[in-house]
């Protein structure tokens, strides 16, 4: 848990990190966030989180609270006061505090909020080995998912629908029964065909960093890639099934609702791509 | 605006009235709301607005942080510590404050925040005189909308889109065109035929307090009602638009998306339900 935490210019013990009542962050889900995972002390895909940053706010038409230099000094400056060496960092922005009242308020400063935390690895690690199980459920999230908000209470009901079950994470699904992606990441298949398949970002997805960044790995391995929407069966009778995000990397699901999938192990594909994802990541944490 | 707010047990001067970063409202939008109009300083539709919190946190697992009784004396006591007559009570609860992870937390205990703030009651009754302008776009709220959570960007939009075009009001329609409501309201028209129309909730709308009030009071008027969905066409060629909720009561659009509604002023029906709701709405407040 962060010892320390930025909040609004300050660094504050975390007992005293408090953000006022009528934060509209508090009052109406109205900002956005990043998570950058942190490795020796440096952040992972510094300015990829940092342009999707830009973008959610400017879609929300939230100010830019400061240049994406300064912002990064108050990450590093996170992790250094909370002695995070590997861990995440996360970062919250919303629309300020105002008056409580539904339309966007005149000359309001956006609230900034960063904490971070040590992550042993090792535990994420070990379950990348062994593979986690997986459960779906409709998604009945808004119209909006590409913009990254604090808006996640349907996310936090897939996740708990997915803990109740005793399983990792939960894969969300349309309307056609189409996967769009788990309560927290990404979600990937390597089809019966051997081809590797996750959804286009044209659909109401987030769209992940970690995601990119693996889109490009797989292109320089040589992967056969079908960046196309995949059907709760067609995973359930995939060669591998496997979920990424900033702080879980490449997780590999060995089982969906209780089926199996492939041999019940963490196929080769996903365990090659964590590898060469960690590898890269800590590599180029700036 | 609230000069005391009650925190988690506390009454503390505006100013000082915070959360901390890490209560789940702040962070996943894992809370709801109710708010209350006060007259004389009594809350109007005490039980109403009692019972769907009750069912909001039962929908969503969040513990119920105190008796109905017990809830009414800190909003009663937040009233009268604010000095307000006439204006609105505000009560927001969350699951509580835990380490950041999107299920739920174990053992943890809910957040409660009360506000309340004066209202010049005559403002509103000048805006329903003349009638507001109202605005229409598509919904695209998540799939729980029957439950009343703090989860509003997608409401904020919507408001701030009506806001952007001079109106009062957005109102929201599905795939097939149909109003489901307004962005802080629920909608209602007099059609063509003079027949009372608003959706039933069995749609994915929020069961209003105030629209189930002005239900019983529709049908002691011995108004012809036919509770069933109306499309944004149906809309612009009705008799009356109007809307409703607990701080605006009932609200003529004369208005929609620039097309003039029956002869541009409030009709009958609206202004007869204003004038009878607030008379009740008075004198049963408690």
């Amino acid at each position: 848990m962060s010892r320390v935490a930025y909040v609004n210019g300050t660094y504050s013990p975390r007992d005293e990190a408090v953000v006022h009542i009528e934060d509209r962050g508090f009052q109406f889900a109205d900002g956005v966030y990043e998570v950058w995972s942190v490795f020796d002390g440096r952040l992972a895909d510094f300015d990829g989180h940092m342009q999707r940053l830009h973008r959610s706010l400017n879609e929300l038409k939230i100010e830019i609270p400061m240049t994406a230099a300064a912002l990064g000094v108050v990450l590093r400056e996170t992790v250094r006061r909370n002695r995070v060496r590997d861990g995440i960092v996360y970062l919250q922005v919303t629309r300020g505090t105002a008056p409580r009242d539904h339309a966007f308020p005149a000359d309001v400063a956006p609230s900034v909020i960063v904490t971070a935390k040590r992550i042993d690895l090792s535990k994420g690690d070990r379950t990348a080995v062994n593979g986690a199980a997986g459960v779906t459920q409709p998604d009945i999230r808004w119209g909006r998912c590409d913009i990254k908000t604090v808006g996640l209470l349907p996310n936090v009901l897939a996740k708990q629908a997915a803990r109740e079950r005793g399983a990792y994470e939960c894969l969300m699904y349309d309307e056609m029964g189409l996967v769009t992606e788990g309560s927290s990441t990404n979600a990937w298949i390597v089809d019966e065909n051997g081809k590797l398949r996750t959804r286009d970002t044209q659909a109401n997805i987030l769209r992940g960093v970690t995601r990119a960044a693996i889109l490009k790995l797989v292109e320089a391995e040589g992967v056969e890639l079908d960046e196309r929407a995949f059907s709760v069966e067609e995973a359930k009778k995939a060669r591998e099934v496997f979920v990424t995000a900033a702080s879980s990397f490449v997780m590999p699901l060995v089982s969906l609702d209780g089926v199996k999938i492939g041999d019940g192990k963490p196929g080769p594909i996903a365990t090659r791509l964590r590898e060469i994802y960690l590898e890269q990541a800590r590599r180029e944490a700036i």
